[in-house]
């Protein structure tokens, strides 16, 4: 009943090979692959209707993502856009973690997670590194991404000479959580399967940007109460580099008695040359008493047209096998693959 | 190899903020989610083929409807159509289940559900009160929906001077039901798990329409071989105001040995006024030797264009909380949203 | 972001009535039913890029393909194309597998599989008969169909007068089996659960076509070094016929310590006369030691348009009801129903 122009579709294929120190070559994906349905409709007074609906997949089996998230992993978000900002209501990225990848040297590609070997390791350094460990979900059902509120209010506020406030806020539902022993035991754990979060949890980030100049704060709380503050600033000497920093801390002490605090930085480059972009990184996390994790990248895209490149990463990164070990493990990744946009 | 207009895409969002007495508020919808694929070939001579493939979904976690429903929940249906009516195959809404959603103040909105609390409950009647209570699929796999056929023969008569009849038949497949322990034992129940029907389920509705006044008669008899029936009627007085009535009564003697059978009510209005749309409702279901089940309902949607609009509902329901209780217990519901069609 | 232009939907919907010889009509499908996103973009200097997703599902419940499948189960690939070819990553039909289905009469139709009875059986030779009883993805997780590999490379190369060489290499990484005792024990599987292939698995077919005259050859092992070879033609006599026959071996040496060969034969004949089409086949499949099966398969297909046809099936097939076992049953079947894609 409605005209087909009334929704897009969009999305995004990459498929590599990539292989770890000490493992056979697999292949693999170097960023999220998408199948979105995303459409804006104008009501007239500067108000508009909109929504997104974004599958994830993994592109090496055809499952959806992790074999494990929801059919509408990405964002499934409805709502409002006028003079005073942008309301939605559903599922997405937190105020927090969708304004953080603007100063992560990979853009907040994912970390690769090989089924068949140890070693979580991708050339990016967001969803560990950049966030200095935390997760925005932790009372997410089992598989789920590390990043999202399920059950949200996102609110963007309008640009304001370049300052934009953004506020997430969740309900207090229950989720389908595995047990989180936390300060509890085995036979009493601190949040049982299927808790209603401690606290509603919540996660506001201010943004500025200038074309030249940019910077972000945060704070962000989850439903087990560990909460994450964050500060980055981004600068373009020239337009074809970008330098970017970062500096994050994670306290969790609601489910520590010990160790509680995570700090964690990053500095990162990408630098553009002709149909090629260099990307640059260096990061480290520090957990209270453990070792140093401690991450290099390097990599490289080479754009064989506006929707679609080749690419190359090579990384390394210290880091102990298993949380809580002290002894630190290396693991080099290279990578190779093609990106495409629809 | 197919033109892209040979498929239409299309869908609904609807998300809001519910809250039950005595529960903390929870991010809800109060329509189904949808997003379908459907399209009509024109096969000359009057003969039509047509397919319709719909997606269900949770707006606020981004998973499949209920978590548990089929990818295409909402129907996945092929046929044809030609001067001897329309015949489809697969699955969909019986014809009883179809029809009666024209007799309902909230047009068969589902009852929401919420995950951490107890009470199903939400404004409209159609999953609980409007059909006494009756389920189509009682040997469909658990957490399946309660209205649909899968494995069916789905046949609508041409419209005759406002007449119509419409003809569901499901054949006699085992579709991965749990246990039903109906008139057996735990150790050996009526219909053990994976059950072929007792008996071929079908679905029969008559309908009227002339613009001002419709009417409704349904018979159904189920895969466990509970039958209901109903008739219904709505009138028109202004071009603004919609009356509807219904009554319906279930006959569940085949699974239940006593109290097997249950009646039920609704009355119901729709008046629109400028972009606004009042809803109201009140009905009873009669379960027999079990106290009388309530619910009075309010609702209110405003229009901010053709495809989307914003809502409030206020709903009491007086129910036992659990089944053959003869307790009561009084729920209210309170929630707004939005609802964009695309 | 991007142009609507860059993606086509595309898709099947087939569902019909079908009888096996002592069961109850059940509605199922034909062929498989998909709901594909596709797309190519030229990068310029004869180079594209490509990709393809394919959803693949049950129309008679809604579910995805037997319930079980990856969403993607069609296929998830993205790549390039050039001069040299074309190179795809992901999962999708092997070399030999997707060769093959041209020299079969229903073009590799599934068998259809009915959950509530016994005997898997449809009109077309090619998941069984046509590959002698091989499969692609042993090693995939339990449900996974058994024509294509995941974490795989896909190369074909260009038409060469009629020539082509197409080669599939799957990575050594593991994907959810369930443990494969082989030449093992239960206690100590050959393949213990989510196994790692023990030598990647390849696929290598050739195929000549100059409108008249076509053939393969075939070569294709899978991850627990089982091995298959093929070789088909088929010869046009007229623009209205094709005749072709195939002759397939597998060798299952490497898990199974007696009885490891399995030799095949299917001939087959498909004559158009106007709107219709006749299909016949006819095949044997000897496994070492075992009795033969037998399936004789005559089909007629009736188009309405380019897009949709009605057909019937018939066809009779005796085979041993459980491996190993030496007494044969006879099945017949008997299908009709409609084909629609758009």
């Amino acid at each position: 009943a409605h005209a087909q122009s009334s929704v897009t579709i969009y999305g995004t294929l990459d498929a590599g090979i990539a292989k770890i120190s000490g493992t056979t070559a697999q292949i693999t994906k170097r960023d999220n692959n998408k199948l979105g349905f995303r459409g804006v409709e104008d009501l007239g007074n500067g108000l508009k209707a909109l929504f997104q609906l974004e599958v994830r997949f993994e592109p090496d089996t055809g499952t959806v993502e992790a074999g494990s998230r929801p059919l509408f992993q990405g964002q499934s978000r409805v709502g409002l856009q006028g003079g005073f900002g942008t309301i939605r209501l559903g599922r997405g990225l937190t105020a927090y973690q969708e304004a953080s990848v603007a100063f992560e040297p990979w853009n907040g590609l994912p970390t690769v997670s090989p089924s068949s070997t140890g070693g979580s390791i991708g050339p990016g350094f967001q969803p560990d590194l950049h966030v200095a460990g935390y997760t925005s979900d932790p009372l997410g059902p089992a598989g789920n991404s590390r990043n999202r509120f399920s059950n949200a209010v996102f609110y963007n506020s309008p640009l304001f000479n370049g300052f934009q406030v953004n506020l997430t806020v969740g309900a207090k539902e229950a989720n389908g959580n595995a047990a989180l022993i936390g300060r509890g035991t085995a036979l009493a754990p601190q949040y049982p399967a299927n808790s209603v979060p401690s606290a509603a949890p919540y996660s506001l980030s201010a943004t500025y940007n200038n074309g030249r100049f940019g910077a972000l704060a945060a704070y962000e709380r989850n439903a087990v109460e560990t909460d994450v503050w964050a500060v980055a600033a981004s600068y373009k000497p020239t337009a074809d580099l970008k330098l970017m920093a970062s500096y994050q801390k994670q306290d969790q002490s609601h489910t520590m008695a010990a160790n509680a605090e995570t700090k964690a930085w990053v500095l990162g480059a990408n630098y553009t040359v002709g149909a090629g972009k260099v990307l640059l990184g260096y990061g480290q996390k520090t957990p209270d008493a453990m070792p140093h994790t401690k991450q290099a990248s390097v990599g490289y895209e080479h754009s064989l047209s506006p929707r679609t490149y080749v690419y190359a990463d090579l990384s390394n990164r210290k880091s102990p096998p298993v949380a809580n070990q002290t002894i630190l493990r290396s693991y080099t990744f290279y990578g190779v693959g093609v990106h495409h946009n629809f």
